[in-house]
């Protein structure tokens, strides 16, 4: 008897890079099991012995297959997701376009989201944090603002939900917590306003996690 | 008749990411014209109208296909070599082997290298520089030589040649300009070298490249 397990995913529920995968998941119907794990109790409970030899790098998300394999790192595991489900698609057939979707998916991976992590701030003295994440989403969504003015359709690049589309929520998420100035950029406020009418989206909020605390829902 | 160019690699000899692509370009054998993009001179040449234009984050590598597509980011750039010259391959077929890899290659990518690139350093006060650069390093090799120990063999993952490999030497090349004491990493360290042997790494290095001043060669 073959026994079918669900992969779990291991979130914190204000985790951009989880919330990238939650949506990820909702959008292609796979159930998995929500493990919490919360960055800041316990002095992170990332940085336990057992979490970290799941995920040395002590961040959010992995996701754990039903076969028992960790896997890290949020665009690596989407892209799995993607080979492993690939309907609906989250990237195109084109070698082009894919490298295109890619590419802006990593403007917000590599390009913004690492120098405004937990973990960058915590190094940052208390009065740093705030003008520095502000400075870095600005920089980052002049670029992506300029990409997306040639790329986008109803969403990031064309009409349809790509992997970038994705990774646009929690950044602006991000970036309006920092105070960034969001009239600056009104092709992803638009996109942003729409994906966020979608069901799949609205389920991956942090607001709508298990462990988001109930003065924050 | 059809006419076909080569590629066009925009490049910087001493950066990191454009000599991952310098390497997977070797590694497939794909030959390309190498257009320098001094990231110093004249206010960083990254930042004139005519190269935003092609890449809006002002950075390197781009990669301007024979048909004319701009690509930017350097593993989104690899991904789309790999689909169109999948021989040699830098990827196996297994989508559990892909994501393990993939994640390597991020741990790199969005991991560290986005911490202690050139724009980064340059907001930063001149005496915090090297600190901060270290630190990242540090940080990301500690949990990158943990996960090596488990996936390693003769290269980063088992015993050929992948995405990750492409991105390690560069890593390890500014670990050593940081003053990152390498001994604490000797998995690390010692694929590095065996990389190092390798034609298509050694021809990637910076100061191998036509832009590489005469006293770095």
């Amino acid at each position: 008897m073959l026994l079918l397990f669900q992969p779990i995913l291991y979130s914190y529920f204000r985790s951009s890079c989880s919330w990238r995968v939650r949506i990820a998941l909702n959008i292609k119907g796979i159930e998995y099991e929500y493990k919490a794990v919360h960055l800041l109790n316990n002095g992170g409970e990332q940085r336990s012995e057992d979490y970290s030899s799941k995920n040395p790098m002590q961040q959010v998300p992995s996701l754990e297959t039903s076969n028992g394999d960790v896997l890290t790192q949020s665009l690596p595991i989407m892209e799995y997701l993607e080979e492993q489900y690939p309907s609906p698609s989250l990237l195109p057939k084109d070698s082009i376009q894919r490298a295109q979707i890619r590419a802006l998916a990593e403007m917000i991976n590599s390009g913004i989201q690492p120098l405004q992590n937990l973990t960058v701030l915590q190094y940052l003295k208390e009065d740093q944090k705030a003008e520095w994440s502000k400075h870095w989403i600005h920089n980052g969504f002049v670029a992506l603002e300029k990409t997306l003015e040639k790329t986008s359709g109803k969403y990031c690049f064309g009409d349809n939900i790509t992997l970038v589309d994705c990774c646009l929520p929690p950044q602006v998420f991000n970036a309006n917590r920092f105070k960034v100035d969001m009239a600056e950029f009104p092709v992803i406020s638009r996109i942003n306003e729409d994906l966020g009418k979608i069901e799949a989206f609205k389920l991956a909020q942090p607001s709508q996690q298990p462990d988001c605390p109930s003065d924050l829902k």
